[in-house]
């Protein structure tokens, strides 16, 4: 046990339901539990409840006035989420009702639990390592099937496992060369540099592939940034309100996630898109004007795909110039032209339009996103531009911003190593080299762990969890 | 059994939380949570599980793939919320995880329920009376100390034990009314005409008594109307706004109720009050604005406590004659003198202030809404003129509008019968009132019942429960 207190929380959403789950865990949970509940069975108590059953009964307040009628599931250390003693008082959904039992455990000396301490605690306990804990948080705010099933696989271990293996190769590793050191004066290699070397190679690989899946990782978690540009006034606002309209309930049900424009978010089947609105480009010398047309030109950098907006029945001059331009900035990434208003001309204008645009070799859809026409064929294209790589179980992919940085200076601790090898560095050097990696993938799975990065990590849990 | 399909909803608030509860029941409860979890225990299964005992293990697709490690509680019927078997299945809290395992229990047969359909299965399946059933909804939605309280007692049957207590004994009386009608050539009476008047005339008091705990029950429930009057620019809004804000975080809680203005309900000190706003008072000829004025004294009237704000840096020379209509109009009602923006006059004003309104003989609270000077002792005086009676562990308080209107008739019915009485009156109309008051006071407990009563009634629930 890392902890003896004896902490609470409503683990349900907040607000009204049916019913709301009142969770305790620690070495007083079943006392401070069993102190304001009186079970329905005669002689009953919950000191003496099989783990893993429930009990039917009151939560009386410390006059004896009945609080609510609620269940009660008795869990035992170490064979509960936290590792701990745990308690789950299952009471009406009242908020009412959830505050007063909670204040009834509180003051029998539980206290109130942190972000993320159940959590916390399971991961001190030895349930789950510390990218499984990350995963929990993840699990819970994920809301496409591609980032509930990443969150899934790293919370089942497949992250940690690659990790693992990797840190016991190392450790082999590093143990030979340090083995050597201890030989020092006898100059001695125990290790052979060519089988290191491959070694060394082929964890830099593999750290280069986990490295690599955090671009669809962080896609599948935050969005896939969508870049809205067009010059002004062709209807940008209103098909990102078209597109962000018709998923409405989706997006509104995302709340307690950490994400900073959460209007901006649309699930498109399955897909998560991040749409970025941009002011209007056009060819002007007026500075300031300018500027906000190069930070336009910053966020098609941010983005994997460029909507390209046209109004047809405003042709300007510019296309283009504009056409050039866009190209330009958005090499490697997917531009879908989109003709706007296009029940607004006649099938002759549309075919000048077509000609005027004809250098453009890309994606082209035509809609009205006033009238809604063909917003779904724009939502095909969307999903089609994005192109993820579907996530299958027991997938590897890093969506965490934390593990991708821890990866990055693994990756280039190892890099040193093989440009040391390379190079036939002295043992020592090697060795410090190996350990720097080794302590990054620790990092992520939480053998090297501290408070400050553990206060980081589950204080953006939610409560309860 | 009164259903045979088998239903299935969230039942824990909508969102996002750290664990979240799926609810499954009907008689293919188990067999349609069985087809969609891997228990972790090998061979273990929950078609043979122990009644009221949790399992660990895995939420998987018809694919096999994992959707979340859950826990499975199984209850058998009739020992269940709902009377049937009821699975209850704990899961992550995240959005889209609450969603597929709905998703998949819909695809082995399960429907999803209805607002309130698992408390309507457990009406239905004599686990609880009608009366107790909207209890359940009254007591989710509690959000005092006294709507609490008085939800738990009606959920706990003390209404309905005063109500079976009536029922019982008119039917007594009626059976031997219509004992006499069955020898009516021989007119006899087995029923003694003054011990029934004594007793009609008992249950009428109760009944009486009853229907005038509404009122309490009433304000208690939906908040004790506060009526804030004045003339125009005194502080009024100012005013409400720091009443609101003090406790907003309450208030924004309860969502999920049907109240229509949320905004004007402040819970202070465990009472709910409902701010009324109202338009400003002035002597004037303009009919519009007399019209506006008109609205505002029917507010008063609607209002149990009325606020009379007055501005002391403006006095008007109408305050006399406001002080009249004021008074006029709030007989029997609470009034509390509110001079606000106190700071701003020097003492000597005060004074002369202190004469203007002595005629007025209540309650006077000296603040400044905008600097909250005394604001707490205004509230203090508003939990003083509150006065309501406290309600004590089974205190019978009636607090829904049907109940009322249901035994506002069944008393019409009892007053007909205890004049009938009087009048010497035959005994198949004796028979006739006593039978539509005892069908007046079954309709409370759902004795007497149908589909339009029960859909109106569980229609209001919260889905889940």
């Amino acid at each position: 046990m890392n902890s003896i207190t004896t902490i609470t929380a409503i683990s349900t959403a907040p607000g009204v339901g049916g019913i709301a789950v009142i969770r305790v865990s620690g070495p007083d949970a079943v006392k401070h539990s069993n102190a304001i509940f009186k079970p329905k069975k005669k002689l009953a108590t919950l000191l003496k409840q099989e783990p893993n059953t429930v009990s039917f009964g009151n939560v009386v307040n410390t006059k004896g006035e009945l609080i609510d009628e609620v269940l009660v599931t008795v869990f035992r250390a170490p064979h509960s989420f936290t590792g701990e003693d745990v308690v789950e008082i299952s009471c009406h959904g009242s908020v009412f009702v959830q505050q007063k039992i909670l204040e009834l455990l509180i003051k029998q000396g539980s206290e109130l639990a942190k972000p993320g301490e159940f959590t916390q605690r399971a991961f001190l306990n030895g349930k789950m390592d510390l990218s499984q804990a990350e995963a929990v948080a993840d699990l819970i705010a994920s809301t496409s099937a591609a980032s509930h099933r990443m969150a899934m696989n790293q919370m089942r271990g497949g992250f940690s496992g690659e990790l693992m293996k990797l840190r016991g190769q190392l450790l082999n590793f590093v143990s030979l060369v340090e083995l050597e050191l201890d030989f020092n004066e006898e100059d001695v290699q125990f290790a052979d540099r060519s089988q290191l070397q491959l070694l060394a190679t082929a964890i830099e690989e593999l750290i280069v592939k986990l490295s690599d899946s955090f671009r669809v990782g962080n896609a599948l978690k935050n969005g896939i940034p969508v870049a809205l540009v067009g010059e002004t006034n062709v209807g940008k606002s209103t098909l990102l309100n078209v597109l962000l309209n018709e998923d409405k309930a989706i997006v509104s049900d995302i709340h307690g996630t950490t994400r900073d424009a959460i209007e901006d978010l649309v699930n498109i089947k399955g897909i998560t898109f991040r749409f970025i609105d941009t002011a209007g480009i056009r060819d002007t010398k007026d500075k300031i004007e300018n500027l906000g047309i190069e930070r336009t030109y910053q966020k098609i950098e941010q983005a994997a795909i460029v909507l390209w907006i046209v109004d047809c029945t405003q042709l300007s001059e510019h296309s283009e110039w504009l056409t050039e331009r866009i190209a330009q900035r958005s090499e490697g990434k997917k531009i879908i032209l989109v003709f706007n208003k296009v029940d607004k001309i006649t099938p002759a204008e549309f075919k000048v339009l077509g000609q005027l645009f004809q250098q453009f070799k890309g994606e082209r859809i035509n809609i009205s996103a006033k009238k809604r026409l063909n917003t779904d064929g724009l939502q095909k294209a969307l999903v089609a531009a994005a192109q993820l790589p579907d996530i299958h179980p027991g997938d590897v992919v890093i969506s965490n911003v934390r593990h991708y940085e821890a990866l990055q200076r693994a990756l280039a601790a190892i890099q040193r190593v093989n440009e040391g090898l390379k190079n036939g560095i002295s043992g020592d050097f090697l060795s410090q080299d190996i350990r720097e990696c080794m302590h990054f993938l620790g990092e992520i799975t939480g053998q090297i762990s501290n408070d400050e990065i553990l206060g980081n990590i589950f204080g953006k849990f939610c409560i309860g969890k």
